[in-house]
């Protein structure tokens, strides 16, 4: 097999289709936008859509597809959300049930699908500029946390900002943020930068999602607002049924980091 | 009197609500954010609030009210939707209807208010830049046309994009691209720089909506998204009912321009 770091995103979504990989995505098919995935039955469509509206940061809204839909249309021409992400998470009442693989047989027709941009799009434009990518370079799923920032409410969806952490070369840290400020419908620049403790982390080696990475002497933390953000705010809302995707398990679009990117 | 353009955007709502002003805003509470208003019944918000989200250019949303509200949270603490608007436009079946000054008595409990970013936001960065804003200096509405560019359909929502046309001096127009590309939030960059016929437009002295301005010598007509789209929209997508503002009569908002900048 070619070596899955220069899969295209169709070759990588054909092997995930076929169940050949259900593992982190970060670093693959570089160069191109991976999202997000949250899916609701219809009745809490306007709420959570709203809920996006006012929390951009963790929620950058990059497809909605209207009820019953499977298929993008933006983020790609031939995918199937069904089945096209490594692993899924099913939420019932805000508790999570079960992780799947394929979610065919629990599809309804009023199933509205939400794509929301993810930090791996900038994650390739830091490291092009020497800025080290921990996770990756220890192969490991970004570390994310649960802050102490409250999301704005919006109809029954409320709940904390979840944050993924890079640890930062100090020198670097300016730089990072004004690349990463590029990429707004990405989460954008960090929301911390520094203490983890101002925004309620206690310990950043017990991340609450993904894995700890090691932080070198003199490194900065810098925190940027991530899309799991919306599985936080389901174990507050505790909606019926809920679909996420699994954490660092993202769906890979053909829409190029740079096409999402401001001037 | 003061200066009406020396009030501030708490003293110009109090003044509109008591009926003391009915013309357009352009130019008034110079820094202050102003903003479009679409007002449909709940029937319609899941639909309108996704035409937003996949029309983000031509209907940037700066805040959406919850089914029944009219007292926005963000763009204003003391603000009333139903009053603070110099007009309003009812559309009945994608009809005009009339032009009122006050909606108490149409106002419903099911009523979900979305308000959109106004170019008028970027105008005074253009003035600022020494870029002559032509409607400005005549005392004028804005020149709008609807153009052939489709928008992204969502539910029963389709039709084509609005725009604002600025005559700019030649040497003049890529700074103008620059400075308003800052303000995505506000329509952000240009649409179109150039030929109006590219744009469907066939005669730049009659405007679709507000005034037509003089186009002198060697000026290029450069056209921005415009917040008057969902208006163009409401007449295809004849929706029972909808409320908007009367096209240059904005909601004037105490957020600053400069708070919706980018970087």
């Amino acid at each position: 097999m070619k070596n899955i770091h220069l899969l295209t995103p169709k070759e990588m979504r054909a092997l995930i289709r076929k169940g050949n990989w259900d593992k982190p995505t970060a670093g693959l098919a570089m160069g191109y936008a991976q999202a997000n995935l949250v899916i609701l039955p219809q009745k809490y469509a306007f709420d959570f859509l709203l809920f996006c509206q006012r929390n951009p940061k963790p929620c950058p809204l990059l497809e909605v597809l209207e009820p019953g839909k499977f298929r993008p249309e933006f983020l790609s021409k031939d995918a199937d959300i069904r089945t096209d992400i490594p692993r899924y998470n099913i939420y019932r009442k805000g508790k999570l049930e079960r992780t799947v693989r394929d979610i065919r047989n629990l599809w309804k027709n009023d199933f509205v699908t939400f794509l929301l941009g993810c930090s791996f799009s900038f994650e390739e434009t830091l490291l092009r500029s020497k800025i080290p990518i921990r996770h990756i370079e220890e192969k490991k799923n970004v570390p994310m946390f649960i802050t102490n920032i409250p999301c704005r409410t919006a109809g029954v969806f409320h709940g904390p900002m979840v944050v993924t952490m890079r640890p930062i070369p100090p020198d670097k840290v300016t730089r990072a943020v004004q690349i990463t400020a590029r990429y707004a419908s990405v989460h954008g620049a960090p929301v911390h930068i520094g203490d983890p403790s101002k925004i309620g982390i206690k310990n950043l080696q017990r991340p609450d999602f993904g894995d700890a990475v090691t932080i070198r002497k003199g490194e900065i933390p810098v925190f940027w607002p991530c899309g799991v953000t919306p599985q936080a705010v389901m174990m507050k809302a505790k909606p019926d049924f809920c679909i996420t995707h699994t954490p660092g398990h993202m769906f890979i679009s053909d829409v190029l980091n740079e096409e999402l990117a401001s001037y």
